[in-house]
C-alpha cells in the first residue's frame, strides 16, 4: 500500500546516507513532516504531536518514532519494518512532566545511536527549541551538527513516479483555476468562488483525486490585491472586480502551484500590456530552461524590461 | 476593517501583561501565528517566514515584525498602528548569510526592551532552535524564561464575539458533515464524498462564508479506520463500509470540531449499542459541565461504563 517501491525509499536513504558521510553526521534526527513523508512513506497528519525520523549508518532502514496511536497509521503508509516503527505512550502527550523528545533520546540510546555528530533540523518549523534542549541533555555523549535542509537538497532531484504525481498535481491545479473561472461573476460571494476552488482540489479529476494542500490558497479581490497571503471574505464580487488566486493542485502530497488573476469586466490596455509582458517573460524562461542550467541564467534569458515591447 | 475593536484587543493585551507580571516577564515574543492573531488581529498566511509578535510593559500596543510585502497585510487585518507594524526587507529571506531573529534583536535593542526577562514560546511550532539561539546571541542583556502557553491560557476566557464565531464555526461543521452524508454512497469515490466537505467548510451558510481549516479533515475508511490522522484515497465506497470524519467547521480562524462516522448499510446490533453508550456519555457529560467545573469532574459525571445499559 507504500506509494512507492521499497527499492525508491532505500535509493532516497541512500542519498541522504551519503550527504550525511560527506558531512561527518553518524545520525540525522529528521523533525520535517515532509522529509519524514520523503523518506519513509509515513502519510499522518500526526505531528501536532512530537515525531521524528532517524537515519543512522548503522542500520539500512531509519526508524519512526511518534505517538502510539498514530503508530497504527505507519504500517499504512510507511514502507518501514514493524520493529522500525517506535510508539510512545500517552504520558508523553500534552504533559508538563514528560516531553517526548525524551523518549527519543533514551530509544537512540537503547540503540547505541548515541555517539558521534548528529544532525538536526535546527531551523525547520516543528524542531523547537524546547525539542533542541531535551535532546542535548539527553545526549551527552553526542556532539550536535546543523542539518538544516540537508535531505530538502536531496529531494529535489525527482523520481519518475514523483514527476507523475507533480503532473497530476498540476491538471488538478489547473481544474481549481477552471473552477474559479466558471463561479466568479458580480453578485457572487468571494467564499462561493473559493468553495469550488476547494472542491476542484479534492475531487481532482476523473483519472485521479486529490489532496488537502500544506497551505490554504491566497485569495485576494480588489485593493485587497496589493497585500500577498490574505485570504477570501463573504462580500459579493462587483463588476470590474480583480480577483488573485495563488494555490496549489496536490496530489499525494505533491504540489504544483499555480497563481492566475480574474478581471470582472473588459480588461484596461494597461491591464492587457502588463498581462503581455508577463506571458512573454514566463515563455522566454520556459524555453531557457534545461539540465544544468542555473536559475540566475535562466532568469537572464531574457531581459524582463524589453518584453511586451513589440 | 478588524474583526473586533480596538477596546477588545487592548482588553487581551492588559490579560497578557498582567499574566506576564506575575510570572516576572519584561517582554513576551510571540512565535505562535494564532496567539498573533489573538493578540493583534494579523490574519495573513505569511508565518512560513519568521514573524513576531512582541508585547512589552513600556508600550500599549505590541508590535508585529514580519516580511516587508506581509506589512502591507497588516494594514488590512490588524488593529495597530502604522509605526507598530515593523517590516523587515527581503535581503533576510531564505538567505544562509542574514536571519530575520537578527533583525529582531536589533530592533528590540532600538528600542530598548533588550534588557530584563524575555520570555519566549520555547515549544511552539515556528520557535525554532536557530531563533533561540540567535535572540539568545543577539540580545546578551536579557535573561530568557519560558513562556510556553502563556497566551493559550489567557485565550481560554472567550468575548461575546468570539462566541457568535465559534457559534457559526459550529454550523458550518454541521452542514460539513450534511455534504458527506448526502454524497457518501456505494461506487462514489472516497475524494469526492471529501470534496462536498471542503466545498460546504467554504461556502458556510447562506448567511456566513467559513474559512480554511488549521489542519485537514482526518477520513478513513474500512480497516483504515483502525488508525487515527490519516486520508481519504480515490477508491470507490462499496456497501457496508464505515466512513469515520473527523472535521472542523470555521469562521475567522475560530474552529468547532465534528467527529462522525457514516455505515453505508445495516449498522449491527453491536454499533447501534456503542453508538447509543457514546450518546448516553456525551450528554451526560454536556449536563454536567457549567462555570467552576473541571473537565475531571464532568468526565466523573456518568461513569462511562454503565451507558447504554438500559
Amino acid at each position: 500500500m507504500t506509494l512507492f517501491d521499497r527499492s525508491e525509499y532505500l535509493a532516497r536513504i541512500q542519498r541522504v546516507k551519503s550527504e550525511m558521510a560527506r558531512r561527518g553526521i553518524d545520525l540525522l534526527l529528521v523533525a520535517s513532516p515532509a522529509n519524514q513523508f520523503w523518506l519513509t512513506g509515513y502519510d499522518g497528519w500526526s505531528f501536532y504531536t512530537p515525531q521524528m525520523v532517524a537515519v543512522s549508518h548503522k542500520a539500512e532502514e531509519p526508524i519512526w518514532v511518534g505517538r502510539k496511536m498514530d503508530a497504527v497509521g505507519a504500517k499504512f503508509t510507511a514502507f518501514l519494518k514493524p520493529e522500525n516503527v517506535v510508539p510512545y505512550p500517552d504520558i508523553y502527550v500534552g504533559s508538563t512532566e514528560r516531553h517526548p523528545m525524551q523518549f527519543m533520546a533514551e530509544e537512540l540510546t537503547r540503540r547505541g545511536w548515541d555517539k558521534g555528530a548528529i544532525g538536526v533540523e535546527t531551523d525547520d518549523y516543528y524542531y523547537t527549541a524546547k525539542w533542541d534542549a531535551l535532546l542535548k541533555a539527553g545526549l551527552p555523549n553526542a556532539k550536535f551538527a546543523d542539518a538544516f535542509l540537508l535531505i530538502n537538497w536531496c529531494r529535489m532531484k525527482k523520481s519518475p513516479r514523483e514527476l507523475d504525481f507533480m503532473r497530476q498535481a498540476g491538471r488538478i491545479a489547473a481544474e481549481m483555476h477552471r473552477a474559479a473561472f466558471e463561479k466568479a461573476a458580480p453578485g457572487v460571494r468571494q467564499c462561493d468562488v473559493m468553495a469550488e476552488v476547494y472542491r476542484a482540489n479534492i475531487a481532482g479529476t476523473a483519472d485521479f483525486g486529490g489532496t488537502f494542500p500544506c497551505k490554504p490558497p491566497n485569495a485576494m479581490v480588489g485593493e485587497i490585491c496589493s497585500a500577498p497571503h490574505l485570504s477570501w471574505t463573504d462580500e459579493k464580487l462587483v463588476p470590474d472586480d480583480l480577483f488573485y488566486i495563488e494555490l496549489g493542485g496536490v496530489r499525494h502530497r505533491y504540489h504544483s502551484p499555480l497563481s492566475r488573476c480574474i478581471y470582472l469586466g473588459k480588461p484596461t490596455e494597461r491591464m492587457q500590456r502588463v498581462a503581455k509582458v508577463i506571458a512573454e517573460g514566463l515563455e522566454a524562461v520556459l524555453a531557457a530552461v534545461k539540465p544544468g542550467v542555473v536559475c540566475e541564467e535562466a532568469s537572464r534569458a531574457r531581459n524582463w524590461r524589453r518584453c511586451g515591447s513589440a
